[in-house]
Order: C-alpha cells, then structure tokens, then sequence
C-alpha cells in the first residue's frame, strides 16, 4: 500500500512519465499557516542541478489542491500535486526488454503482469519522493523540533573538501557512487514512541527503507555498538531531564525518546541506471546482452537524499507527537 | 501499539513478572497442522542455559488458548499464553530510583507517568520476545520457504571459535558485549512486497527494529553498498527466472523480492544491565550516584537473536504471501 | 482519518469551492481496464438536473491522474481529479455566524477552531461523494458481481407514481424531504466477510453510515427482524449452494455471505439546507435570529443517493475478494 | 481481522467450549484504577439466569492478565481471559451436518474449509461479546461520559409491562423473540469524530453490527427522518453551547458529536437457535431434513444486549477522546 501512518497519514501517488505525481496528507490539525512558499525551500534542496545531479530538470512548482483555505491548514486532507515536464519517454522503451540491473524494472513488470508504466521508472521513480518532502515540510511543522542532515560520506570518503573530485570523477567514467547520510534530530520532548512494533527505530526505519536506494539504517552508533562492551556502550544520565554523558543510543532507549537528540545514518547506494555497458538478460530472447542506459539519470543520488531523509524523520516523528 | 500486521497480525502483551506473556495472531489460513510440539524448537534456541545468557531459567512452556482444533488451526485468532515461573522482583525496586544507563527504565518512568510495571524490566522485557517467536514458527509455516539465521560476529570478531572465549572474559569482568546476527531467507516467490511504504526493507526492518538490543539493521551489501560505484555494485540478471550474478541487492529491487535470497544483517547492543558498577541519577536525590545492577541478566543477548531474527523477518514476509 | 480500506483503500480529499475534489485509490490489482468512458455512466447517475436536485451544474468530468497505462490499472494508485466550475462562494458567508441547523457548519468551526473551509460545507459537501462514486465503478470492476440499487420510499411513501409529485410539491415550499435507498448485491461468492470486526456488515454500514444524510441502515428484514419469532424469521436452507427459502437475513450469517443476495436499505435525512425561514443561534451575538438560506440545494437528495450506496457497497465488498 | 480501533484497540480471541474466550486491550492511558471488581457489575448484566436467557450457567469472572500493576492501568496492553467452564459439547456435533437455519454454522464451514471449531458455536459464539463488554468497561473509563441503554421493544411491543409475558410464551413454544435496544450518551464534547469514513456514526456502526444479532441500527430519528420534511426534521440550535431544540440528529451532525445527547437504536433479531422443528440441508445427503436443535440457548437474546450495546458504543467514542 503506498500511504504511511495512523496519526498524521501520507499517501502517495503518480508516475515520472504520467499525468503528475502527488501526495495526500492526512491528520494536519488545522490553524497551522501554509503555503507554497513554505514548500520551496526543501524541494529545491531536493532538485537536480548540483553536482552528481540528473541533467533532466523540472521546475517541481507544487500546487495545493485541497486542505488549505485563507492560508492556514483547514484540517481537511490537504492534496500536494506537482506537474511531469520535461519527459523524454523513448528513453526508456528498451528497458522492458531488457530490465536494468538492480534496478527495479524486472521485478515491476512481474509483480504487475507486464501493465506497469516503465516510463521513467513508472511509480518507481525517486520523483516520488518529491511527495515525501512536501508531506516533511508539513510534518516539520507538526513535529516542531531541529532536524539536520548531512553527508557524512562520498563513496566510503569522510572528507568534504573530496566529494566534488569523486563524483566527477565517477560522472566521466559513466558511472554512480552511494554515500551515507547522517540526520540528527533536536528538541524532542522524552516519551514518544511505543515499547516494540511502534518503536521510534521501527517506525522511522519504515519510512528510511521506502526511499529509493537506501540498504542500511542505523540508530546511534548502530552497528559500532555491537563491537562494544556494555560498559563502553551505555549512556550515563546525568542530569534529572534525561541528559547523557555520550549518545550511543542515539536518543532512543526501548523505542522511546530520551530526550537526547535522535541520531540516524543512512546507507545510499550507487544509482543503478549507469551508462556503463551492463550486461543483462533480454527477456525476450533469453540471451544475456550488453546493455546501455541512455536517459538522464544521478551519478550521485546521494548528493540529493539529505533532505528527503529529514522528511521520512518528520512523518515518521509526527505519527507520536 | 502492540500489534503489528495487516494480513498476519500480531498482537503482543505481558510483562516479565506479571501474570504471564502472550501473542494474539490474527489472519492465519485454516487447516495448518499446529501444536505445541511445533513450537518447542523455535522457543528452545531462543531460551536461557548456553553461553553467555541468564542463570533465570523458564520452561517456557506455551499454552495454545484458542485458535487451534483438533490440531489445525481453525482460522480464528489464536492465543498462545506463557507463564512466568522463575521471578525474583525484589531485585528491581532499586531500579525506579536508579535507573539502569541505556535502558528503558527511565522513559518507561516518564511515558507512563510513573505506573509501568517495573519488575524485571516490565513490557520492555525482553521475555516479550516468547510471543514473537510463537508467531515466528506460525509465520515460517505460512511463508513456507527456507529461513535461516547466524551469529557474525561477537564483539567485532568474526571468527566462530573465538565467540566462547570472548563472552566467558566479558562475563567474568561483570560486563556484556554485541553481535551481528545474519538472517538468509531462500526460496520466496518473486514480486513480494510493494515499492515505497510497504517494501520488504520497511516492513522487515520495522520489524527488526522492535528488537529489543537492535540499533542497525542492513539488506543485502547495505552499508558497504555506500562505498561502491554502480558498476561494482549492481547485480546483473543472468537467467530468465532472475538469478543474478551477484547478490548485492540482498534479493530486494524497488523494494519487490527479486526471486535471490534475502540477506540481512541486524546490530545487536550489549546488554544494558551489567553488575559492572556504572554512574547514574538517582531521580529521588537528582545526584550522579553509582549503580551495581543485580538481577540475572545475559552477558551477550546476541547468543539468543538469532531466532527472533528469524520471527521477524518470518512475520514480515507473511504480510505478503 | 479520509481514507477507508486494507485492502481496497480509498483516500478522499478536497472542497466543494476549493482547487477540485478527488480520490486516490490503492490496492487495485493491475491488468484492470479502465477510462474515463468506464467513470462517466455512474458519475451521471449522481449528476443534479433531474426532479429535486440543485441547479448548480457541474460537468463533473474526472481527470485519471496516476495508476492507468496505455488503458489498464498497473497496480499503482489511482488519482482520479474533478475541477470545482460553477461555484459562487458568497453564498456562504452568512453561514458562519448562522450555523444552518442539522448541518455540519456548527461543528466544523468548532472543530477546527475556525479553519474550516466554509464555502459550499467544504470539506463536508456532499460533492466529495464524486470521489466515492468513481471509487464505486473500480471497486465494481474488482468484485464482479451484481449490483443494483432502488429508491423505495420518498417522504414515506412507496408508490414510485406519487415521487414527482411529492418532491414538486416540497420545492414549491422551499422545503426538502427525506427517502429509503435499496442496494441489493448479487452473485457473490459464499464465506466473504469476517466474523466480528470485519462482518460484511459492519464494513458495509461504516462505508454507508459516511454518506452525507444518511441516519439508518438494515440489513435483510432489518429492524422487521425485531418484531418476529426466530421460526418466523429463520431462513431454511434448501440446496447445497447454500440458498435459502427466505432471504431474511440479507445474504449474511455470522458476518459471512451465505451466496444469497445481501440486501441493505438506508434511511436518508431531508436535506439540511432549505430556504424556508428557520430559526437559530447567530454565534456573533449568541442571539436565536431566522435564517433564510440562500444557494441551490437538492430538495430531495435520496434521488442522487442511489448511485453512492452502490458505490459505498461495492468498495466495502472489495475488502473481501 | 479480529481487533478493531486505532486509538483504543480491542483484539478479541477465544471459542465456546475451547480453552477460553479473552481480549488484548491496548492504547489505555496509564493510570486509569481498574481491578476486577470494576469489570464485575457490566459482566454480570450480561450474564444469563433472567428470564428468556439460557440455562448454561458461567461464573464469567475475569482473570486480568497484564497490563494492570498495583491497581491501575501501566499504559501496556491489557489481556482479560474467561474460562469456559460449563460446556456440553456433544450437543453440537449434529449441526456439522445440519447447519442451523440463519446461523452461521454453514458459512464457518465453508470459510474455513471444515477446520473451525464447531462446538458451542466455536468463535462465532455469542460468548465472544464477554471481552467486549470487559472492553466496555475500560472504555468507559477513558471516555468519561453518561452511557445508559434500555430495552424499546420486545417483540414489537413497546409496552414493558408486557415483556415478560412475551418471552414466557415464546420459550414455552420452543421458540425465540427478537427486540430493540436504545442508547443514549450523554455528556460528550462537541466535535468528536470525522467527516465522512470515520464518522461517528460510521465508527459506531461498525461495532454494533459486529454484535451477533444485530440487523439494524439508526441514529436520532434515524429511519423516521426518511418521511420528513426537512422542516420538521431539522434541529434549531438555540444556545451557545449547541443545545439544540430537538434531536432529530442524534447529537451527529456531518459525523461530528454536536454536544447533544447520541442517541442510538439497535435491531436485534430472535435467537437462531430454537428447538422448534426447522427444515435445513443435511449437507452429507444434500437432503432437507427437519432439525430440532438441542443444547441451551436464550429465548431472547435482546434481554442481555443492552451492556454489549453500551460496550460498543464506548469503545467506538473511545477512538475519538
């Protein structure tokens, strides 16, 4: 199913190729001030132009269809559309004979019985996400706390100064690189989040894992800590609101905010669709064949995942507060 | 909430010194062989009595309530009970005051105003895990494919024959130490799952997550995936069933199985109690005082996931089959 | 929450004077075909123009967004737009120092703390049952069965002759009046339908008790039921398929469909909003004033409501198939 | 699915004559009194031994599993079992192959491949409501209003004085008798509940048709409104506080509490069980024989509905508080 949680409810929808792509939210209390304007920042951090980004752009001007009357959040189910432009769709047609590699073209045309919109990726697409930020700015505003992202990694690099050389250099060899993101969340207040099935792990790693490309989540110093002793690992309390001397849980003890801010990283691999010759099978013929991706695709999908990562954070936080 | 499903659903309740443990499933097929014999094993390798795990031994012994006729079940909820036998609550009132670093204690205190059970860690118990692995073996026997699940490593080391040794020494230093468990699932239709919200990666890892202990969770190559260029990361299709040369994506495009096995790999913390004197508030005094935990507690509960990795991801993929 | 369904799940959204009201639909299996063509013979059965319906016009022409290619479902959700034309908003500014009485005017602006989008009922208008209508014809085409749907009393009589008749004579008075809708449901197969939570009946009647107007639902003989003995009221079954010699119960035993036909009838108020001078609060002054409500009403809105039961009782039903 | 609620979740297992019937009650605050005393008096008005109830007997007395700790709520789930105890269970293995006229013994069969337990009705048993009424009770705690019921009718008769003379001669003519249920909740405030799918109306709907028995269920004047005019039927608002004149409404206006009383009536129809001579389906021969059904039932099954009634209703208004 493509909507997200009980509390606040996102809903999502649209092809890359198609008629638009979209979200419905659901659960804003109203009397919250919205506008378009509030949108535009963390779309365009999300949009392409950077460095490592797809040559295809799109203006990504959101439209609010419903839920928002005089300015303010109605408490109505507010409707985000944003129109599909610059669509280059005879790009793709050789795709559904021959699926790209980890790519999730073979798998989609099996799972919908060869009616799925290959265009672009079809509802595959990370243009989808666009959705998803609009629904965190909204979330953001619910949740009302610092939340922060950066990129902690290029291609297993930690060094900033480095990660433009990397990606052009990974661009001129017709390739893709992954990276890391790490998002630090501030300022929540302690108790959120529910023992077991609605820990703030669970319910937050639900929504990391929906966006394209992400194959790890960690909480804290996720998996340093299962190298630690007990005694190296645990978080001293220190003061009466919870305060820890060192924050290896990551702000979160039985799946419950501690007060100390939520730290999550994020693992982002290399685009799949890689101009690179590839081999694959050709459904068709059964033969393996080379295979080369035209299209416009990231080098870098990483360089335009902070933001996103923010959004999965604020929904997923905005289903507790 | 302490449910979890919409096809298969499971219901969790108890606590670890109250009037018992249990799991509620909903939504299983009628006409499966199912007893008490069935769930032996499962609950077995999960139990206390090997290396590293708790001197409170429990027998563990599950009562199916209802749900179950003449041995098969009947497609009705069932209610698998669970009695708690070897408890020595005493140990715990010290623990309201001094709440135990990097555990619940002290959210547990705060969330529920000061009325959670507190005896022997309460709802946050991971004596919950009984229900889970009850529901597990119900899962396996509906997913019906091949599931299995390793210790990787014991404190950063990888090497088997040192596990023993590792753990004795971190016992006899009154400390506690992590692991990495590995969970491999063979022989899934492909087409499971659904892009975004309801990807296997989602719904596996919101599942994982509720763990008590876990703080990282990866699919496939996860964070190494960051690390690497499209080119060496993608796994190219090289038969006409989707056999892949590689296996980087873990068995997952898109967030659909892709006919490959499913790989994952979970960060097990060290425990949190350890008798190894530690620095905590006391919430009466607001002073830093010194904390020596009593109680019966496991040295490495990495020793013990294994299984309820196994539950895990059992019950997420019976949401899709 | 705007949204209904596991498995069938349709989310509304939108205001009767706002950007457009719409639906998104998830769940529906791919391979279905489907156009506008498909949309447009139910969306003119809920049309006004006809004895007792307002003389606002709208085309009420949907826009599928999302979720059809090349003329069938992917499996995608489905975003299906209606444009907003012929609105003139000005008629409602008295309304929000008059609450109409029976309407949700009162309410909503409590709710909502003043938020609420007042214009046409906004959110509350019986214009965003378009969506469920459209909603209706997918989840007609899902569950595959016989659907049909009757107005068996208007103003408490029968006699289908005597219908113009009453509603000629209520407009004239500028007042409204009320009806019972039939929905019979056949060819369905037997065990839909879960016991309890999930009986047919209780999907049903919450999908129904969610259009605008209505106050009462029966199933079978319904509130009849009450006044008999259990020998008169049995339903004796006759063949192995399971029919019985009465249909007392409505097609459903337990919660279950029993393969006869399910019968509902639903109560439908007289609309709310008529022109005859009525009395209530202006919540300016906290006096009791009259209010003549001015804009274009349905004087008998059970004559539109046919097309929305069916509609509400065919996506209930594709929770089951 | 066998749980129902988001806010409030109510998760009920158990058969007639199987190891017991329960409830996981999950979503309480913390620090809500509660011991089995308090569930004892609902129980009890529930229980059989008044005139047209059954002759089996069960103490019915609650055991509260978890979730209660010291005499209040803990905020973890809360687990209430019933042992079955006065159970005759040979009584039923005839109605395997002669399924109960208007009874679901067919349907279960059917639905569940022959795998339910038919004994006592198995899960579909009337028994079941036990942990929906315990559910009540709490409910009614979190929901802090007036809920009162009353029989409206027995038979068809309004006139109580003549209730017991009914039944007297019903059950002496080995037959059953259907009634009404009203019920009245007063004291909530105003905006409780949604538009459209989650109405009040649609929310309470759901769970009183998942009461066994019920056919029908109206709010305010319910299928009356249908032969009124909207001027007679409309409710003028006269104070501040939303009081209106009359209650046509039910104190539901466009799904949202208005602040007037909820009133609610229920269709109960006769108890399908009667030892009067049926024909039904001998499903081994495919014959129609006559069935005379032994075993104890209740001749007026409407005598103990008004706290199930209660029970529903409260824990639909639960979901909103």
């Amino acid at each position: 199913m493509n909507s997200f949680g009980n509390k606040f409810r996102v809903s999502i929808f649209g092809e890359s190729h198609g008629g638009g792509v979209g979200v419905v939210l659901d659960g804003i209390p109203s009397g919250i001030s919205l506008s378009v304007d509030d949108l535009m920042p963390d779309l365009s951090r999300r949009k392409s132009g950077g460095i490592g980004t797809t040559t295809r752009k799109e203006s990504d001007i959101p439209t609010i269809v419903s839920g928002v009357f005089n300015g303010y959040t109605t408490g109505a189910p507010m409707t985000i559309m944003f129109a599909n432009e610059n669509t280059i769709s005879n790009d793709y047609r050789n795709l559904v004979v021959h699926p790209r590699p980890s790519h999730a073209d073979w798998v989609a045309q099996h799972k919908y019985n060869g009616f799925a919109d290959y265009r672009g990726g079809g509802h595959f697409s990370g243009r989808i996400t666009l959705g998803l930020v609009a629904a965190g700015v909204v979330a953001k505003k619910i949740v009302n706390c610092n939340i922060t992202s950066d990129i902690l990694e290029i291609g297993g690099v930690s060094d900033k100064s480095k990660f433009a050389e990397i990606i052009d250099k990974t661009e001129r060899s017709c390739d893709s690189i992954g990276g890391v993101i790490e998002c630090v969340v501030d300022g929540l207040s302690v108790g959120l989040g529910e023992p077991f099935f609605d820990s703030v792990e669970s319910v937050a790693s639900h929504l990391l894992f929906s966006i394209p490309a992400v194959k790890g989540v960690e909480f804290g110093n996720g998996f340093e800590a299962s190298r630690l002793k007990g005694s190296e690992n645990n978080d001293m309390i220190i003061t009466s609101s919870g305060e820890t001397k060192t924050n290896n849980s990551g702000g979160i003890n039985g799946g419950i905010t501690n007060g100390n801010p939520i730290v999550v990283r994020v693992a982002i691999k290399p685009t799949a669709s890689i101009a690179h010759p590839q081999e694959t099978l050709n459904t068709e013929s059964g033969e393996v064949e080379t295979l080369v991706i035209r299209g416009r695709h990231d080098a870098c999908i990483a360089m335009r995942a902070p933001v996103v990562v923010e959004a999965a954070m604020a929904i997923a936080l905005a289903q507790f507060v």
